[in-house]
């Protein structure tokens, strides 16, 4: 175990090390917050800069603003947005914490090298999201929500025509026809977003609960003429389809795209290969200058075929987005939500004594995915 | 005058010159408008592309689409949106006629150019937009209005924070505070705009009808103490202040923009230089990530000090974007729009016997500003 003073707690925070992210793990209002749980904070010069957070914000209030180096020799737990490249990894200090979302669901490999490192490492992807207590610490839904609000506008900015209606003395312009393919927080999100736009919006996913999600947000939900009943998954995800089922869905939904301008598919599935919504035959059936954002777009692949991270222009003059990292494009927002769901979950095992874990709460057994068998941790 | 066989109307349409510009001056659906007026079209091969217009989509309406030299030997009328540039000029046949935004306010001597080229010219900018029948002409107001409505959204799109209020299990997020500066046709559109997204909008004029059409779409009209109700200027635009009204207005603006988040200005004078609506004292002012948008950037100077077409970031970390060009942005719509406006204007003046024009009218006597004393026009 890294030496803590007197058992304090000091949350340390770096500039992420991936250069596309303009998030931060930590921002000045939530220093306030942690404070109050006499919890101190560490944070590396210009960890905040891309989110419109200066040094100077940090320490007005009580922050201490150092060196990389030095925020990993000062701190004892460590907050990051995307989980830490090697190089960090190797200069955490053995008996330190690490929390964020570290993809355990798939690359249990890197789970074990957190092990290997003697780090206790909380995982925010694993966060039992149905218990109340955990609400706070919900950095997915709060991501996920400003993953949506991010993904309307840039449709919205992107299209070549206005989503509002609008009658001039020049004619009366048509409101954009805008599909959300995947219901989930983020989905939710665009449509609301698309709706306060002024677009005719419609939704669709196969869980069976969304019809009514959608519909309670003055949405359409679309009518495939097919029956995914069974579709509800474990936790509030959509389960992934049989073949045969996706088959259908893939036909149906593809054909129904061909009405739309704007599509926007949101069905990412943690840890696994993102549902295909829109296949090539999908994507050629839309017209010219329409617009596809896909969210879930990934190494793992997206929602829909042919996408890519970045930007991309089919031989039929559609154009699609790959937006892996929408919520970093909102940057101040989402770092805020991020960092306080961070902060509740440190705070949530900070003690008096230090940093601890009870294996019998559900909440810590949920999160602690290395450093389980730790001397300091386990019941007090 | 060009050879006009049994004195017929031919609209040609090149792809504009500009590589900025992705708007074009003729759309399918007014090829299909034109034809009711008996004139044929002849286009561009691809100059429909940044629009989302494809060769077939013209052919399919009836236009014959053809390469540049061609529509220039076919035509005998030529639209634009900007202005033709020095080769465009060359290659105008003598005796045809021109119609666009000329730029005849600021720069008579291109003006004379268009005569001794022999070519009739309308000047968009000059339409007597107080007339009913100019309506439908009108492209000044129809490119301002899609010019707010993109202004408003690149601003939610680059602001790191939400526009709209959002409670979450995460905490509240307060809405943006948005502040329009110049609210005629595009600054109402961006504070319609802004307003749908959720923000808190004020505006500023210093026409004294602003205050009412400000509030009339629920937005603030922001107090600055000062009395400049003889700020009316003639045709609805906002006069030059004198140079004490300006100093006083500047202060108190900059002084009052601290508390926004967002600052949109739009007060374009044609043919003048924009008036400076935010000094550097200003801007040095807002905090750290406010985003400015410029709609009134231009060569001419802007409404902003320091903003310049594209993107500045200052050294107190706002984002100034100078946007002069932000209607071509949403070229589907603005190219509808202002096709529509343009083919008005040729409709008016094309008659069975080809294109004549009867200064005794005011509307004619106001759009042609060049050609005038040629022997086709005048009374018939």
């Amino acid at each position: 175990m890294v030496q803590q003073e007197h058992g304090s707690v000091t949350y340390g925070v770096i500039k992420e090390s991936n250069q596309q992210e303009s998030r931060v793990a930590l921002t000045p209002e939530i220093v306030t917050r942690l404070k109050k749980s006499n919890i101190a904070c560490v944070i590396e010069q210009g960890a905040g800069d891309a989110s419109q957070f200066s040094d100077d914000q940090y320490e007005k209030v009580g922050a201490t603003v150092v060196s990389r180096d030095e925020v990993f020799r000062r701190a004892n737990v460590f907050g990051f947005i995307n989980r830490p490249q090697d190089a960090d990894l190797a200069a955490l200090p053995r008996g330190s914490w690490v929390v964020g979302m570290l993809g355990s669901f798939n690359d249990p490999n890197y789970v074990k090298r957190l092990d290997q490192a003697g780090l206790t490492a909380l995982a925010m992807e694993k966060l039992p999201r149905q218990l109340s207590s955990a609400q706070s610490m919900d950095e997915m839904t709060s991501q996920n929500s400003v993953m949506g609000y991010k993904a309307a506008l840039l449709a919205a900015d992107s299209y070549g025509s206005f989503f509002p209606m609008m009658t001039t003395a020049a004619g009366t312009i048509r409101p954009a026809k805008v599909l959300v393919l995947g219901t989930g927080i983020a989905g939710l999100q665009a449509i609301g977003t698309a709706k306060r736009l002024g677009a005719i919006v419609t939704g669709y996913d196969v869980r069976p609960a969304s019809q009514q999600e959608v519909e309670s947000l003055g949405a359409k939900f679309l009518d495939l003429g097919l029956d995914f009943s069974k579709g509800q998954g474990e936790g509030g995800y959509a389960r992934q389809l049989t073949p045969d089922e996706q088959a259908q869905q893939q036909a149906a939904v593809d054909s129904k795209a061909a009405a739309f301008d704007v599509v926007i598919t949101t069905a990412k599935v943690p840890g696994r290969r993102p549902p295909m919504l829109l296949t090539k035959a999908g994507v050629d059936g839309l017209h010219r200058g329409a617009v596809i954002i896909d969210c879930a777009s990934s190494e793992l692949g997206g929602n829909v075929e042919g996408s890519q991270p970045g930007k991309t222009v089919t031989d039929n003059g559609v154009t699609i987005f790959g937006t892996p990292d929408s919520a970093s494009g909102v940057a101040t927002t989402a770092s805020n939500l991020a960092a306080r769901n961070l902060a509740d979950v440190v705070s949530h095992f900070a003690s008096a004594g230090g940093m601890k874990f009870d294996l019998s709460l559900e909440l810590d057994d949920a999160l602690v995915v290395s450093g389980r068998k730790e001397g300091d941790g386990g019941n007090e």
